[in-house]
């Protein structure tokens, strides 16, 4: 694909002229969602050119039989899958009797995507000559509301430019769709009815094995010069899985006609009896019209804007990527809904099935506590907590662990794993830790413990007694030891004493510990409903702490730095500033072996764990191993760049921390890693938010307060971001000279800037 | 299955009485084989049962498209398959109307099958009451024939016991097969044409994408009381991949029938025209008649027997283990063809795929130099010389090596990789040292150092190249160390400094040095020749010594012992004996995960070292490393047992060694890994007869002569084997009390007993 062809814009994500080798990208990149649903940007028309078709509805998936050339015992039988759901956006569309496709188009100028970011809806509009030599001129606006999350809007309208013209609208909608990433050419969907009322279509239809029942509708009207023109459809075809329409309209040279199709989705997760509610969604919908519901998308964006924005002044392009960022979460995630979660393509692609990653943890709770009602990152956190006994079924029966030890997944959809390589499902453990740190992190950043007694205490349970049973004593060393694992430094596998993983391990004993005397004092007959649920003695509490009191921990005294497992000092250490760049990405270039062999580093894991417990590290620690692990950082990993801008920023390393800033934030947009036609990278880009927040910003929590050490890019002028902390809005506003902040409401906070503590009276310009 | 029913027997494999459960076990431990083709012990007629259908022609693959959930690059494309060929033993029989199904009859009696192994021919009988009230008995001989490799005979005989029967034969040959194991499950035959002359049926059928042509043929003929009944088909079907000819004979209560059916294969890899071919060997076969093929089968095996069986005495088990071991051996591979090689599981089954692992070099051509021509172990030198410049190409493509370094294929049919896991395929990187090692030996044995300069120097200057390249210079240790490696035990993967990798590639380094000088001293036209043709330099080879020179090597100080890799103390170092029982064998308990950590060894590879550079050791080193690692081994290798044996009876273990010797001898008459029904362990049956020579017997060449340290097990009370020592023929006799030679032809032999010269005279019995 041509990369960097994405116009900067503050607002709004731009591409101009038509270029074939982009469709597959720009259909990830202008990919549109609200929550609930969410589509890539196909065409409406019928395209023939290279195209990845996908629309998704959050929750639905399917388990695909699981493939594997090498069965290896413990792997799922079944891999959940992000499932493509049948098509509502399709319109065929037929001038003076030729069907539109752009790749058959003699002539195609003035294409243009636009998605606008601050409003929330995606044009496309083009002017194409035909084979038939009719010239039409095309705009076409779509959108999928956040207030009637069901229902998405497309209204497309077409000019013969050249010639008067008869234009057949046939809108449709096709269950016969399939996943392209299916292991077994197997159909994921079973049509069960196909319907229609008047101007209105529906397909009903159920997922296989996991019977997810979906009405997909539609409802359609024409306009002409923006009259309704209360046509009738000429021909109704109706297939197996397939329901289409034609309207028929006969034109003047220079008149404008449009359908505005109504379509979406209606699911047995939400209601019984799905038809009727695509019914009820239709009038509720129509009820409002479409410039109502234009308006209404644009309120609710500009509601989510006001809460989450971050504004960077000088910089168009690092402005277009942080809102591209903060844009693609809401879309993906919203926190209305406990039962689902983030998945790391969102609704972009299909790559890699599951919703449920450790990325959440690690990643998005942040983000979401900070810019949205607390309640929604303790949804997240219960998701985890509702999943418990599948974590614990799944240490037991797969892996061979007792007393209740879990184990969460992987990748998970519904708690079950759903990944099927043994070096990540089996021994990417580290997962669990993030797990439990999410609860930590929660408490600090809300101060709402109440969330342990209830709920977290026993997760923390479940997995410290998964790193109790997972260490083992070795003679030789005197000392616990973790064997056999995979850091979140995935180019690594099968590694001893992966520091990151002993360290976290450690930790999580540590909290649980002290979490249970904490429960033990303060909430007893939680402590005691607790115990007794999970037959805790103090037994136990006392061999779960000879592990963690002599845990393991690699380093080299010579260097000062812990090593990011047993041996890495071993191999030839050759910079990545001195590798070939045509060896890049590695990924894409070398065999496995030979990756696992390299010092090279996909995330590097030692410094992901001086970002969990910065406290537990001096400054000093935190450059020597910086220094050390970034020079062998490739960032093949989304979840990379993000940690490296963040700690940049606290060692002064400017230049550093902004150019990682520009990954992090632009990686999909400048497709850096060579793969945003598959989808974009959702998950990560939490962690763009937190290298503006917590990087530049310098944003921490400690003893309930907030603390800043604000500091700014040479390359602009100036930034703000806001915050809600434990409902309080606080904005804070940094320039070259100086650190302001402005709070919401009525009661005054106290923070800390560079250590010096600041008094903000609620709406009051405050200087730091 | 029911384990341990095969009944003992000196020269038998006997199986009485009829069980659905031990079916498919049978189906494996019954198959015949002449080296050219093989099958399956699957009944002819009828059986609804649970069966696994196989029939096995040499060098005819397929390569099946990669099946992996997670692609890794450098995998290959396809996987090369052993191909279920076109079935030719199928005989439905009708009696009385009803067709004969042993799964439907309403009793069957006096069931036996009988592998005679001393003649090589297998045979069924069995009483069975059909439901129509018909009893009958029933006797089936079936061989392949040795002299006559293409051709195949069925003997099958009915008698009806308490009435007159109608008895329909239909022989038919069948391509319309598939594999167990196919991918994707596409068809790998197409059928050419279907053809018949008289009572021969032929079809003539082409391998996809490999084109491998290949003619199945029968002939049929039918005899009643013992004469031809010279009768012809009363019905013929053809269908796209099928023949089938109907026989009707009716005959009074106590009568004999029987059906004779020639059949087999002519391939495109001996002829042009495959049709033609068949005609002519069906000619061939006929004239010799069925009497005369059987007497020339016996004597065929005669002849091998001759020069390769062991006898054991008071000990019928033990026998009859060595036996079946050297008859599969011999039924897999007969060394004629240097295309060919000695699939895992030869004509048995169909599971791993592929022809050639490092088994061949490693443990079966001790075998085949010591019990035959040496042109045999020769040509399977030859068979990857041959395939060199596909390992150089492996190397380079996928893996990215530079400058003529191989790398052999892990698992291979026509010289390309055809395994997909990334731990195995790119990591298990050793077996190119057992193929500089099989070099090394041959040499070492026959004493015809001609190949080296001809051929086997170009082999081991890529494998030198791959070592070199492949260690890496480690600033901490200050040595050269070899990471991300699995070794022979692949209960590790990915590990670092792997002790026998280490001391391999080192080994292949020296010994490769060691050739150059010596080739260019003794044949310096050769050595031009060479040095050219992989432009190698003196500076190269200094380069080699560095690494060589400066290899570490894990060990233990404190142990006095090896360390299988770096780090293995810190496991959790519980004793394979203090090892609950029902958790075995772990391949099948464990997840994958659990195994790697563990400190059990599915083969000990630091002893795997030992045994094969037992000069460069100590006794003492090997006491103290045996004991340490067989402690922890759990021999879920078919190739671990016999290795241990061979140690254990050095150490005069000799319980230990009996054992050992009992598992690899009846590993699969016992089923000891309750895997049987897949097909045999034909490779590790090679170490079974190493038990006895190398390990009872003692026998080691050194110096260009042989060496023996006789023993012998309380279990038995004599032994006997024969050796082809240099184109000697070696009798070896041992019982409790004494060692005696003899030796064939004229020339005398002078070899060590315990270290004592004994000159053994020709063609006269010497007392040791």
């Amino acid at each position: 694909m041509n990369q960097n062809y994405i116009k900067p814009d503050n607002w709004s994500i731009i591409e101009e002229g038509f270029d074939v080798e982009s469709v597959k990208s720009s259909e990830s990149l202008f990919s549109i969602g609200n929550g609930a649903m969410g589509q890539r940007a196909n065409f409406e028309e019928t395209y023939t050119g290279e195209s990845f078709q996908g629309s998704y509805i959050a929750g639905i998936y399917y388990p695909d039989k699981t493939k594997v050339g090498w069965w290896k015992n413990g792997y799922p039988k079944y891999f959940a899958k992000v499932l493509n759901a049948p098509n509502w956006i399709g319109i065929d569309v037929e001038i003076n009797d030729e069907n539109l496709d752009l790749k058959t188009c003699t002539e195609v100028n003035n294409f243009r995507r636009e998605l606008n970011m601050k409003e929330g809806w995606y044009n496309r509009s083009f002017d194409a000559t035909l084979q038939n030599g009719t010239e039409i001129s095309v705009t076409i606006r779509r959108f999928l509301s956040l207030d009637l999350d069901e229902v998405g809007v497309i209204n497309y309208e077409i000019t013969p430019v050249n010639k008067d013209a008869k234009i057949v609208f046939k809108p449709y909608i096709d269950a016969g769709i399939h996943n392209e990433d299916t292991n077994w050419d197997e159909k994921f969907w079973e049509t069960l009815e196909v319907k229609r009322t008047g101007n209105e279509g529906f397909v009903t239809a159920q997922t296989l094995k996991t019977n997810f029942k979906a009405t997909t509708f539609m409802q359609n009207n024409i306009f002409i010069d923006g009259k309704n023109g209360n046509i009738s459809p000429s021909n109704i075809k109706t297939g197996t899985d397939k329901i289409q329409f034609s309207f028929d309209v006969i034109i003047a040279q220079g008149q404008k006609t449009s359908i505005q199709k109504i379509g979406g989705y209606t699911v047995s997760l939400n209601h019984n009896d799905t038809l009727n509610a695509a019914e009820t969604v239709i009038k509720t919908a129509l009820a409002k019209g479409y410039d109502q519901m234009l308006a209404e998308q644009s309120d609710a964006w500009a509601k989510i804007w006001e809460m989450s924005d971050i504004t960077i002044d000088g910089d168009v392009k690092a402005q277009q990527g942080i809102r591209f960022n903060i844009f693609q979460l809401n879309q993906t995630y919203l926190g209305k809904d406990s039962r689902l979660n983030i998945g790391p393509k969102g609704f972009t692609g299909e790559k890699y099935g599951g919703s449920t990653y450790w990325d959440t943890e690690a990643y998005c709770i942040p983000f979401y506590m900070a810019t949205k009602d607390q309640q929604v990152a303790r949804n997240l956190l219960t998701y985890r907590y509702n999943q418990l006994d599948k974590a614990i079924e799944n240490a037991e029966k797969n892996l061979g662990f007792t007393n209740g030890a879990a184990l969460y997944p992987m990748v998970t959809m519904n708690g079950e794993e759903c990944h099927n390589e043994w070096e990540i499902t089996h021994e990417e453990i580290h997962r669990n830790g993030a797990i439990a740190f999410a609860i930590y992190n929660y408490y600090r950043f809300t101060g709402d413990y109440s969330y342990i007694p209830e709920k977290g205490l026993e997760v923390l349970i479940g997995i410290a007694r998964f790193w109790h049973q997972r260490a083992n004593f070795s003679k030789e060393k005197n000392q616990f030891v973790i064997l056999g694992v995979t850091g979140p430094n995935e180019y690594e596998n099968n590694v001893n004493n992966n520091f990151y993983t002993n360290f976290i391990a450690k930790w999580c004993i540590d909290y649980t510990f002290e979490q249970i005397q904490k429960v033990a004092l303060e909430y007893p007959s939680d402590h005691k409903r607790i115990v007794e649920k999970v037959k805790l003695s103090d037994a136990e509490l006392q061999d779960w702490k000879k592990v963690s009191g002599n845990m393991y921990f690699p380093k080299s005294e010579k260097l000062g730095i812990y090593l990011q497992q047993d041996g890495f000092l071993d191999k030839e250490l050759v910079l990545v500033k001195d590798l070939d760049k045509s060896q890049r990405p590695i990924n894409q270039k070398w065999s496995w072996d030979r990756i696992l062999r390299s010092p090279y580093i996909k995330q590097a894991d030692v410094l992901q764990c001086f970002y969990f417990f910065e406290d537990h590290f001096s400054k000093e620690e935190l450059q020597r191993n910086f220094e050390f692990y970034e020079a062998f950082t490739v960032h093949e990993s989304s979840l990379s760049p993000c940690v490296h801008s963040i700690q940049a920023a606290k060692l002064d390393k400017m230049d550093m921390a902004y150019t990682f800033y520009l990954r992090t934030s632009r990686l999909d947009l400048d497709d850096y890693n060579k793969e945003v036609e598959e989808g974009c990278h959702i998950t990560s880009m939490a962690g763009t938010w937190m290298s503006i927040v917590e990087g530049f910003g310098g944003m921490r929590v400690k003893d309930n307060t907030l603390h800043f050490s604000p500091k700014i890019p040479k390359e602009w002028t100036g930034y703000t971001f806001k915050i809600n902390f434990r409902n309080q809005i606080l904005k804070v506003i940094v320039n070259h000279t100086k650190t302001q902040f402005e709070l919401e409401g009525t009661k005054n906070m106290t923070l800390f800037v560079n250590g010096e503590s600041v008094l903000v009276n609620a709406n009051l310009l405050t200087n730091a």
